[in-house]
Order: structure tokens, then C-alpha cells, then sequence
């Protein structure tokens, strides 16, 4: 294999959330051991590293209940950064999960009030994400769930949850915006389990919405990871829907906690196939991370954490463009008849009494070995570096 | 609480998997530690304790590759000790996974070969389904999945899956016959990984069928808790979807090996959420156990997790209804809101600029309590049977 | 069943941490949702509910680096409280994981300016638990761990880990403190992975330490669980071993993030067979919470929560003698043998060779079956209050 | 990195159970796949792919109940493949878990007959590994547990089982063997909850035995990620605590059913960390492999499964080698301070009142980063060869 320098650059779209190099590392059981981030300094920094863009929530750069003036008070410096860079927005997301009010989440609050409100502040960021030329406006609803079965009617809920993306889907076509809604599923954390927990389940739910051809997904790595779900797959389901409209990338090592390390830590072998679906699969997003550089680390480490991302990811697509070039590979495929999967079970033409009718025996066909560790190992010394 | 006698009758509508009662106890590690049972002799011992129904695999019954004349001649004294009991058969499945020719699945087996065998099979039972007057075919896909990423190209195995689900509800509108198809997600084993593996999976892969109206779901108990998801939330999003067709009932203690303990045990209040959902939400299939009652039991041991199955059912059948007409729950889930979600966020004939306009003050509604915790007391309380 | 009332006294002797009812909600996603809580305050209600005692790490009274007098000025009240509610502080813990400075954790951080920091603060805190009377000191090293796999050198790290238990264990005695340590295992979070994940972990470790008998274990309902470990299984071997020093009670759900319900709440099989062995194993410590209210509740949420977990506990507690007393369960005992497993496999005076030359059919020994469905039915049905 | 030829030799002491290669795919859920493989053939083959030697259970050689001369039928010709290759029996261990007889364990069965018909079986087992020169006995208790919480009183079952061990440690001193015992620790499967559930638990007991020096552990690197923990650093807690007797390598992927994936595949980064600790750490046993060919695979892929683990450990040296070596790792080494971690917390002759006396800054000690972000993007990197 021939190395390369695996140093990021506009073209291979990388973007980063503000929360993500700006997380100051407040977590359940420990206070803030970074100092608070400039958005515009952060911009700065991965435009200097060879990020593409930066995402964020409302409040990663301004106030939870700003006004009009102080909001652009914060955005001022960011739009500013923004234009120096050259760098990109591709999507904006609200935070309806932070501030007390949200203690039973936005969308799905048994309390109307604040159903209300989470649909208001999501309309004002719709605003701003339009404004700002986002075309992708991520959900993630971390506090609509439960700990206990009575506290929340599940079906009652998905009304409302529906209800809640029929308003802006209806919205954004009302004001003819160029904007589509990412749904970010997770199966728990904050809550005991949270609605719409895997990436099938959002799946299905937008099949009952008013607009579902302006909603799709936007899974994360660790977020399947914490269901025991192969996250790869998950991708690949979600581009057979046409609904994989965004890509959290991160690191995460089985059911526990939300690790959110960086891309490449965590389940390396995932990794690979995550970046293999990502390159092949038609998804022409950009390659969003979404992690939480570790509460060890100062601003320097920060800084290595988020590099560390692109670079595997770069290593990454490097990997699996030689996997899928290799000879043996190819060769090994076949005999694990991969490509034989391509041919649809009944011929053109062919009548299931056709079928019905063929000889068979089972016993015979049952001899013929897949292949398959064959072809794992040659994918896994092609990740070693060793091919 | 007024106890009552939990002893099962023909109204209660509960059917067993004839290899439940019928496992012999093979595992990885270890032999059959059972004789082989009659399925007459189970059918009229479930009976004799009050089940509804049994359900099958056709390998449950015949050998595999059996001829008309062998199927028959195992299918007679079933029919007779249906007869002789009253017994139904509301479910028939097929068995494409033991035998060695579906080492790597059926209907999305790489080897063509045996996607074509698979759909022969499935189609043979399906006759034999209708034939029986089943009215729900479950289709658990078992080793339809992989352990390795290069394995299996998951959209094409969607394709495939796809294919094979409308060749099959093409077949049945063509005979005529009054046939659901349910399918059975499960997240692994005995695959690395399978496909659709969770109820949200497989109710978003309903929607790109031909004929989305004939699939349903049946979920199992274990199959969600092994991907940590909340099987009563399952339940409901597949009612939200109306694509709860069947459900298989067992326990699980969270993620590791698939247990099929009998039901009631593993995740106690779980199973009270559980029936609580099916009893309330609108089901009115069978209430169906896919057990194994474990290693260490005899036949009497057996016949003991059969009662054990029905009782739990009837003692949370019981609670539910005491849990849902206690005044102090009543009042505790009006404190707590739960009715309020079933309120619109936006109000008949108001606009989004209504909605928008309307003052609100966060800070003040973010110290309303949700009063979960003690609405939660209730219903573990009504589940120890102490109110 | 006899229903009593569920109403706790000091005989009962349940305890508190004052971070608990006092925790006020901050999560890695969100702010502060409940407002600070006064150790005296807390103390005065919890003594209303019916509370023995409570417990503190040293800063949920007074600020870290607080000089004497600013701690005393904290103290003050808390004694005060104390002596008007005749409560007591059986358990004192350091916080060694709040303050960045414990970024990598205290006892093991790899910084020795920190770890030596960290003794001191130990120290004075052992002071402090002698001179309120504490009988237990409790560890979590909620920070002892790693991410990543060169960052620590994990046996270096029990070198180090074992030397702070030496100074410290060497330090009661020197002072001739009545005071013993309890280890509380965790596996991960806030860690990726943390040092003594486990009950099991942490009762080797003990072994090395210059003064094993002044340390023991406070096992954690959710720690365990957190890794798929049966908690009451847990704190069986920690009996059997002699360390059993004290007890976390609280409530999860499997392998996740550290969810800190009620106890009760959870895995309710799970806390009825923990109450069985902490009533019948010899425990004879206080019964201590450590859970967290919801970020749901406002203020008396978390006092209904406080009170759910010693009603829980009062009533598997009730539960546990019925099971034990009733004549069925004793007769399904003695047919699956459970007495049988005290008698020891070799005979008193009997030889290997003896033992080697006993005739024995292992096929007709096979057919007898243990009939652990039945009894474990009885079990259930005494958790459902329906026997 | 240069690439090396990755060709297991005789020196690199791998071996492997014949029950893994001869694995002939029986499951829950089906039945085998493979041929039985001749004991003879896979000591041949396994030596033409460079293996070092083979271990087995008695009933991988001879069949359960077999007489001297059957037993003798059966271990001739594997004598002689043995000596026709030049192959070692490292280790022997004894099946008390397959025949329906162990339905509820072996040492710990509830019934007496069972229990002393296992330490028979155990002993004439012991006297077998005596004969053929091996040095270790493995016992992996996989049937010794519960499902259900009164079936099994866990300190009496623990009584027994040191009963067990105590009379085969007796046993072996008496006849004079060379031959030390090693537990393998499993936290569930085939049992819902397994005794010694890892590799802590299994170091506490031992030291609650008569003879604690001649018993040790075998862990397993799929049965710890079970339990969702870090296998490489229960390798450095069982070294730091001199057990680690022998050691058992294949692949996981997180808490599910047990996969026994080859070496490699599964977790690739705690392959590597394991690796790294096996060449560093001091142990100097056999590489022993404890997989299963998955059972997509005919005998030409469980060959190349077997061939892949050993390809893979050696690999993973390669690269464990240069980590250690390059000097940009260990610049990070000494940033991240874990060398520090080896001073002493207290210095030689400081006492705890000059170390109390010391001044300190936390909150400037709190702004030192650790770098553990850099170092580990350079494993992470050296993993995928691009260094």
C-alpha cells in the first residue's frame, strides 16, 4: 500500500459541529474543564486543519432565549469567520434538550406549553438555518422519551411527534425553502429509552408523515452502537430507503454510555465498513463529525482529536478504495458469490410453477462453503495495512 | 387486590410454538436432554392446561425434504388431536434455517440456488398454511445476515428480501387464500448480524413492498431487549403503524444470548408494560409464547413453563386492568399530564404565526415537575400487588 | 399476602447520600433543573420520611478547597440538623472525580502532583468521617480509567492504586480510627474503562493490600448490571468472601448509561433477590440509596422518589420472608435439591478412591430434572403480591 | 513498516483446541454442518500451518462413558500424529457440560451423585494430562449457574465449587503432577448467570483456596467482552496478580451470544492492546485459540479461519513492536506522563505528614492536558500500518 499524506482538504467536505471542539466537558459527574470555545475562533481552527464546514445549535452560538439584537450580536462574528474561511454551514439543529424546560422534551412534552415553545424555537432556527444556506436541519430529539411506562402514551406521542414535523415540513415549503429535515435516531441517554430509537424505527415513522419526501435520517455511529446494531448496515438500509440525507460520525464502543470518541476510536473494523458505504453508496452529504474529545484533554488535544477524525477517515477511504481494487478480493468475492446476490431469485419470465418445478438437492447444495473468512481476512489485513 | 384463578381457558387465546414445548435442549454446548415429543401429545397436553391454539414450523412436524405422502402421515395425527381438542393453528412459519443448506440464510442466501429452494419451501407451507386455516405466516429470517462486512452487500440482500416477500404475497392473492405475513426482527444470533433487526427495521422495509397491506410484524420479547430497545414501545409503534399482526411472548435479561425464558420471567415490569400495551392497544391476535423452557427442567419441568407462560399472562392481565381503574393513578397521570399529549400542539384553525406570536415564559414552566416518579410508584406497586 | 404498612422507621435503618435527593440535575446534555438543596434541609426531610442516617462525599457540604473555617461554617448546620433529627452519618466519600484537576482520575492519575493531591483530600476526609463517627469509607474511583489503550499502564496503575489504600489503611491505624474502606466497582462511565470494573475485580485487589481486612466492597445495583452481572449473585461472593461492607442500592436497566433509578425501579426480579440476600446473608450495615431523581421531577418528585426506594424496599423485604416461609416454596426447594448442594461432595473420611470406585449411570442420573421452573413460578408470584 | 511474511513457525507457540477446528456447527438453531473431523487429520493439518500444539476435552478424543480400551482405541492414533508431527498437548480440559447429566453444572450441580460423578471424570481427566505431558488444566464451569434466583444458593455453590478445586489441587500434589489448574471465567451462555462470571471474580476465589498457587486463569477474550469489559486490562490485572496461566484468543463483538470469531476479527483494537499485553506484560504460556469457524464455512474456510488467527496474531506483534519502538510514541508517552504513573505517589521516606504539608494549585494542575488524544491516533495509526 501506498502511503499518503492523509492531510484534509475543502474537497473532501468535512464538517464539525461547534459543540463538538467546544464542549467544555460538563458531564454527571464533573464540572468544566475547558474554557468556553469562540465560534468564530473554532471556525478558524478547522478551517486551518482542512474542515470543509461547521454545523451547529442555535445556542452553541447564541443564548437560549436571545433577542433579535443579541442573537446577531453572536452571529456577526461567526457570519464573519464563515466569509474569511470560506468555510460552509450544511446544516443547523436546535437545542430542545438543554435548558430545564425540556425536562420532558420539545415535540412530545406531555406539557402543551412547551410543545408550543419547542415548535416556535425550531421555527426561528428553520429561519436562521434558510438564512444561513443550510440545507439540512437535524433532529435529534434527546429528551422526548421515558423512564417509567405510564409517564408517556408511545403512540400519542408519535402524533405528536408527527405532528410536530408536519408543522415544519409545511413551513419550509410555505416560505419555499431549499431545506430538508434529518431525523438523528438513539435508543437511550438522557432518557431511560427514547422515541424513535434505531434508525428503522425513524424510518418508518416518516413513512406516516404529510412530507416524508423532505424528511430522511441522519444516524450516528455510537448512537446504533449503543443498540448492539451494526451501524454500516444501518447506512445501507437507510440509502435503500433514499433517506440518508447526513452522517454523524463518531467512535463508540458497544452498549454504555455515549462515548462520542472520535471517528476511528472505538470499533475500527466498523469504521472501515462505515467509510466503505459511505464512498460507495451513493451518499453525497458531507462527512459530519459529531464527537466529544475527551475530558482529559486541553485545547491542544482537542485540536489532535478533531485532526485525528479526518485523518481516519482519509486512511479509511484510502483502505477501502484498495480493498475494493484488489485482484484477490474480486476473486474472493465471487466465490462468495457476492455478485450472485445481484441476480433476482426468479428469472425474468419465469413463473413461480417454473420454479416450483426445478430439481434440487439440498443435501449437495448444503457442501458448498461461502467463503467468507476467506474474504474477512483479506479485508482485515487490507485495515492492518499488511495488502 | 382480589386474587383470582389464573388458570387459562379457550377465551384467553393462547397458542404455543409446537418447538417450544417440544425443544429438546440442543445448544452449542451440549446435547438434547429430552425425548422427542409427539406434537399430538403436545397438543393435547396444552389443551388439558388451556391453550387456544398451537403454531409450527413445518419441520416441527415433517422431516425436511419430506414427501406428500410423509408430510401427510406426520400431518394426520395432528389433524386428529386438533380435532379431538378443538385446538386451532392461527400461525404456520418455515424453517430456513437449520438445515445446512441455509448456512448463509434463504431468501437472501448469496447461492441462487438456495434463495429458489428457500422460496419453494416457504410456498409449500404457505398451501399448507391456508390449508390449516392459518390466517398469519411469520417469517423470521434467521440466518438471513452476516458476520462479516464484505459478506453481504445489504442493499442487494434488501432486494432480494424484498423480492422474495412479493413473490410471496403475489402467490397468495393469486390463490386467494386469507393470509398475513408477519416478520420477526431479531438483532443477532444466530448471525453476527441479521437483517432488519428491530421492529422499526422491519416496519420501514413493509413500505417498499408491493403489497405493504399483507406484511405485518411479530415482534418477540427477547429479539428487542437483546438490542436493549423497549419492547413495549415496540409494540406501540408497530400499533401507531397498524402492522401489529402477531407477537411472540417470552423473557430476556437485556443484551447477551437469546434466553426464551418462559414469560413473566427476565424483565418483570417489562412484561406488565407489555401486556398492559397488547390488552389496551388495540390487538386482538392470539397471545402467543415462544419459549424454551430450560436445560435443567424434565418433561414435568416443561409442562410447569407452559402454566407458568399463562399464569403470568392472567396475573398482569389482572394488574393492568387495576393499575388502569385506581383513582390515584387516574389522578396521577392527570398531574403528570399524560392525557395533555393527546392535545394538538397547534389548535384547530390557529396558524404557525399564532402559534409564533403567543408569549411564554420558560424559566417559569421549567419548574413545573412532571410528578413521573410517583405515578411510577403506582404502577410498581400495583405489579408487587400491595394496592 | 397481609398487607402491611410500608412506612419507614430508623429500626430499618435506611440511608442517604446527600447527592442524591440534592442532585440537581446537570447532565452531559443539559443544565441544573432543580435548585441547590441544604444539607440541613435534606437532612430534616429525609428524617420526616423516616431515614436513619445519611452520607456525603466531603463537597455536598462544603466547597472544594474550602479552608477550616469555611468547612466548619458548612458543617455547622449539617450537625445541627443531625442532632435535632437523631440521624447519623455511618458512611463518609471523598470526591476524587468533580474538580478538573481529576481529569484522569486521582489515586491513578498518571500526573503524581495529582495523586499526591488526592491522598490529602483522602485524608482529610478520613479525618473528618472519625470525628463524625463514620464507620465506613467509601472509594469510587469514578475516574481511575482510560479511554485508550497506551494512556495507562494498567498494572502500574494497581501499584498505585494499592499504595493510596496502603497510606490510607496505615493512617487509621496510626490514629487508631474505627473507620474501614469500602471499593465501589464500576465498569465504565465516566470512563471508557475503569480500573476494579467489577465486585469480582475489586475482591482480588483487596487481597494484595498490606491490610486487607480494613477494606471491603460497596457493590453498586447498577454498576453490576451495567455489565450484564447479576447483583445479587454479586453480593453473595462478596458475603462469602467476608467483604460486604456496605451497599449501593438503586435501579437500571441493563447495559447503557449509569441510569441511578429509585431502587425498585429497573430490574424488579433483580431487587427482590437482592433484598432476599442482604435479609438472609449476614449483612448487617445500613441500607444506603445512591440513586438520582429524574430530571422530571421538581422537588417532590425527588421526595417521592426518596420514599419509593425504602417502600420498595420494605415490601420485597416482606416479600422475601413469605417466599422463604411458605411451605411450597420449601417442598419445590427440596425437590430441586438446593439443600443437597451443602452437603459436601466428598463424605467426611472419604477417600478420592472411594469416590473413584462408586458405580454411577450417568444416562438414568441424566433423566432427573431439577424443577427450577417451578419453584422459580413461586418466586414470581410471591413478587406479584398473588400468593 | 516493513511487511513481513506472516507465517506462524513452531517457535511462535500457537495452539488450538481440537474442538474448534472440528466444530461441526451445531446450534440452538440448527444442526452440523461439517463432517466430524478426525483428531489425527487436525493435528496433521494444523502442524502444516505452523502450530505448536493442540488441546482438547476428553470427549473431542474418546466418547463420553468410554472404557480403558475405548478411550485407548481413540488415543493412538492421535499419540501418533502427535509424534509424527512433533505437536505438544499444552493444556488438557474436561467436558462437564455437554452430556444432559450436567443440566445444572458439574462441581456445582444441586445434585450430589452429578457433582462426584464430575471430580470422577475430573480425575481420571487430570491423570490423562498427567500421561500426555500437559502442564495446565483448564476448567471452564460453563453449565455451573442459574437461571432463576432460588435454584442455586450462590455461597454454597461456591463452597463446592472450592471443594472441587481443592480436592484436584490435593490430588495432583499427592500423585506428584506437574500441572497447575486455570479457570475460565464466563459471565453467561449456556446459563443465564454463570459462577465467576470474569476474570475478577475467578482471581477472588482463588484465593480462598487451599492451594491458591496452583490455580490460575485461562480468560477468554469474548467471554470478558461480554461483560462489556476491557479484556487487555484483565489480562494486566490477572498478570499484576501473577494468575495468568494460559489464555484464550478469538473474536467478539460486544455483549450478544458467545461468537468465538477469530482471532482478529471482532474488537481489531483490543486485539491489538491484547496482543501488546501478552509480548509485554510476562506471559509466557502458548498463544492458545478457542474460536469457532463460523458456519457459513466448509473445511477449506475453517482452515483458513484457523490460518487467519495465527496470521493475525503475528501481525498485530509486528505492530505492537513498532508502537513500542517508535520514538514519536514514546515523546507521547512522556507527554501523556504515563511513566510517571511508576513513581512512587509517596516518596521513599516521606511521610504522609510531610506529603499533607505539600502546596498545590488544582486549578492550575487542572489546566495540564494529558495528550491522550495524540498518543492514541498513533496506535491507532500504527494498527493501520500507516506508520
Amino acid at each position: 500500500m501506498q502511503m499518503q499524506d492523509y492531510t484534509a482538504t475543502r474537497e473532501d467536505r468535512f464538517t464539525f459541529g461547534l459543540w463538538t471542539v467546544g464542549w467544555q466537558g460538563v458531564d454527571v459527574f464533573g464540572s468544566a474543564i475547558r474554557p468556553p470555545l469562540d465560534p468564530a475562533e473554532a471556525i478558524h481552527r478547522l478551517s486551518d486543519l482542512g474542515a470543509y464546514g461547521i454545523t451547529f445549535h442555535d445556542n452553541d452560538v447564541f443564548p437560549f432565549g436571545a433577542d433579535a439584537a443579541t442573537k446577531e450580536a453572536h452571529l456577526a462574528p461567526l457570519r464573519k469567520a464563515l466569509d474569511a474561511t470560506g468555510l460552509t454551514v450544511p446544516m443547523i439543529t436546535t437545542n430542545l434538550f438543554s435548558h430545564p424546560v425540556f425536562r420532558d422534551g420539545g415535540f412530545t412534552n406531555n406539557d402543551r406549553d412547551v410543545r408550543r415553545f419547542a415548535v416556535r424555537k425550531a421555527l426561528d432556527n428553520v429561519d436562521l438555518a434558510a438564512e444561513m444556506g443550510a440545507k439540512i436541519f437535524v433532529a435529534w430529539g434527546g429528551r422526548e422519551g421515558a423512564e417509567s411506562g405510564a409517564a408517556k402514551d408511545i403512540r400519542t406521542a408519535l402524533d405528536r411527534y408527527a405532528e410536530a414535523f408536519n408543522l415544519l415540513a409545511q413551513y419550509t415549503i410555505d416560505r419555499g425553502y431549499d431545506l430538508r429535515f434529518a431525523i438523528e435516531p438513539k435508543p437511550n441517554e438522557p432518557r431511560g429509552d427514547i422515541l424513535l430509537p434505531t434508525i428503522g424505527h425513524a424510518l418508518a415513522f416518516i413513512n406516516e408523515l404529510e412530507h416524508p419526501e423532505l424528511v430522511g435520517l441522519n444516524p450516528e455511529v455510537g448512537h446504533e452502537e449503543m443498540a448492539s446494531l451494526n451501524y454500516a448496515h444501518g447506512l445501507a438500509q437507510a440509502l435503500w430507503h433514499g433517506k440518508l440525507f447526513h452522517a454523524d460520525l463518531n467512535g463508540q464502543t458497544g452498549p454504555r454510555y455515549d462515548q462520542d470518541l472520535r471517528f476511528g476510536a472505538g470499533n475500527a473494523r466498523g469504521a472501515f465498513w462505515t467509510v466503505d458505504i459511505l464512498e460507495n453508496g451513493g451518499y453525497d452529504g458531507p462527512r459530519h463529525f459529531d464527537f466529544k474529545p475527551p475530558r482529559t484533554e486541553d485545547m491542544d488535544g482537542v485540536w489532535a482529536s478533531a485532526e485525528g477524525c479526518m485523518r481516519n477517515y482519509l486512511i479509511l477511504r484510502e483502505k477501502s478504495r484498495a480493498f475494493r481494487a484488489d485482484p484477490d478480493v474480486q476473486e474472493a468475492m465471487r466465490l462468495a458469490r457476492v455478485d450472485e446476490l445481484g441476480v433476482p431469485t426468479l428469472a425474468d419470465g419465469e413463473s413461480l410453477a417454473d420454479l416450483r418445478a426445478e430439481p434440487f438437492d439440498p443435501d449437495a447444495a448444503a457442501e458448498r462453503g461461502m467463503g467468507f473468512e476467506r474474504l474477512d481476512q483479506l479485508a482485515l489485513e487490507h485495515l492492518y495495512g499488511v495488502r
